[in-house]
């Protein structure tokens, strides 16, 4: 259109993997805000706490002991969301009242016997072992299970309700919605062009580079043209590949060193631990390993709420609840910002 | 499912108004609670601020001065996401990369000349006044706009950054994500079964009795059997009706009552000024006046965060935002205790 400028301009942009729209209004950034503020983060968490359930030598909920761990550490939850047994729901015997079978297996794993580190202040080598241990969990879970659920809840806005490193893996013995939404998409794609849905988007931003974060030889990090969040981003590796399992030695190590680039960027945004979730999202497993899943493209997506600084966040409420998401600055604005932070995290810059 | 029992075993929901599943997991609500604490809503707020832009006779951010309003007050929003005039964005040359133009209008309406009161401690006949302004903005706005989104963002904890009790409604050139949602699910039910999906739902639940929060001779309020949040709600019209404007008069008094005892019901839970999104979902106007919309039925949905106490609430964070919505108590549990709460306000009782 004539004169058309996505950061003044109001508009909607596709989301093809969740067939969903977002409204884009980037003009709305200049209003003042005199809402609520979010408690910034605590700086001040001890290196070890023999009370926190999560530390080396603690006792947990079910009274077991934690070892002395020296690097990850999975335990089962104690308070589970899916356990592996329960009964079949009755038939209500009104098609409005569905309900159906929930099974199984929740768990925590620690990245660090560490309280007071996160992910972007680990080395290389810790992350590694974290990715190494996702990608066997991945396997074990889904020898059975048809979806498994990593995800990582960091900091107090976003629900997490300890401190330590920590991420969780919830397997199910069924596809989630999300899994159900991008099993369509990428389905449909794939038999209409012949090609991953997502390993085509990858070479869209890796030429157009307007949204690209940071890149290596395997992967790549965009502000997704359709993102929602604020600072929203997409993990995407060049080649195609289905599950973390797949993933050779060399691609664990660039995936450590790309995710280490993020997150320190993240932190350094705001000069804060950056809150946000994030988790994998794979070719289903179980009986799908069977099947073929040349449609899935492995990616990690992270959301986080943070807009404006360390205490100001998006609200995704009324409209966002009712209608549609609607974002205030452009993918390609937050994309701008992530790129020109630096790559040394602000709390280990020499003084 | 032999020795099934809802509130002890996991199991998945339909929702067919979203065709999505919600995982209710009732027995984890034993969990403790180490997680953030949400600051409970500041309970002096001045009766008139002049600082305050929502005020009678105060001055807004674009200069102009409100009038001394004494009832309801309807005034653009300063800092709209949607405006009339937008050009159309450009061709972005690839299929993964859509946008489309989005046009609109967004309005504030006070409910209130008084920033101390919110619905439930405002007078019948008053809200009566609210349910007719939102009428006629829908009506008006909706003659040509596909779209009219009435919402109300409550509490700070919503995003809410103005305590004077007011909504907003944004009226857009498109049919939202939501909208499209349910057009294309009450559609389908409607060609399937020959009846609204959601008066059949109403006649099951008038029936089935155990979701039921209020009733009267026009309305009924549920907590929906596929509710993802605690304390989520359902407000439906006994008769189908397509759209607010479309109320009789005594239809919009028995409105107005059942909304004061939800709302009262609602602030009695955990003896606070309840925060919650929510908003009304009619049949799409503009060109779709003209269309059979048979197949809609008018209703509102109440989305409140709150899960234990009037400072823990639900975080649909990790895996609700990678995976699926998950709920601690069943929709039963949560119906039974608002049911049981008195219908006079806490702050209203005798002492
Ligand atoms: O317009 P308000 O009330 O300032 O803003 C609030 O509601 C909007 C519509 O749901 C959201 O987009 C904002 O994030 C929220 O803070
Ligand atoms: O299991 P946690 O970390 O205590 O709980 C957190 O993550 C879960 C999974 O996203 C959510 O269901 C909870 O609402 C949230 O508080």
């Amino acid at each position: 259109g004539a004169g058309f400028r996505a950061s003044e301009h109001q508009h909607c942009r596709y989301n093809p993997l969740r067939d969903e729209w977002v409204l884009v209004s980037a003009h709305r950034v200049k209003r003042p805000w005199q809402g609520q503020l979010e408690k910034p983060p605590n700086e001040d968490v001890p290196r070890w706490d023999p009370k926190n359930p999560l530390c080396p030598g603690a006792t947990r909920a079910n009274g077991e002991v934690n070892p002395h761990y020296e690097g990850t550490f999975v335990f089962p939850n104690d308070f589970p969301a899916l356990q592996p047994d329960a009964p079949e729901p009755d038939d209500s015997g009104h098609p409005l009242f569905r309900a159906a079978a929930a099974r199984g297996v929740c768990k925590v794993m620690c990245f660090h016997p560490h309280s007071d580190l996160t992910l972007p202040l680990m080395s290389l080598l810790e992350i590694r072992a974290v990715i190494d241990a996702w990608a066997e969990l991945e396997a074990e879970l889904g020898a059975s299970y048809p979806w498994v659920q990593i995800f990582e809840n960091k900091g107090a806005m976003m629900g997490c309700s300890n401190p330590h490193p920590h991420c969780q893996v919830w397997a199910s013995s069924f596809l989630p919605n999300e899994a159900r939404l991008e099993e369509r998409t990428q389905r449909q794609h794939h038999r209409q062009h012949g090609v991953p849905m997502l390993l085509e988007y990858a070479e869209q931003e890796a030429q157009r580079k307007e949204r690209l974060v940071v890149e290596n030889e395997d992967w790549l990090v965009v502000v997704p043209y359709w993102a929602t969040w604020p600072f929203q981003t997409l993990l995407l590796p060049r080649r195609h590949v289905l599950r973390l399992q797949d993933l050779c030695d060399s691609e664990r190590d660039s995936l450590a060193s790309i995710m280490r680039r993020l997150l320190i960027k993240y932190d350094n945004l705001f000069q804060v631990s950056f809150p946000y979730s994030m988790g994998w999202h794979g070719a289903p497993t179980g009986p799908h390993l069977q099947e073929d899943c040349g449609h899935w493209q492995l990616h990690a997506h992270y959301y986080p709420p943070l807009l404006r600084s360390a205490t100001v966040r998006k609200f995704m409420v009324g409209y966002e609840m009712l209608a549609q998401a609607q974002r205030d600055l452009t993918p390609e604005q937050a994309a701008e910002r992530l790129r020109a932070l630096p790559e040394v995290h602000y709390k280990l810059r020499p003084q």
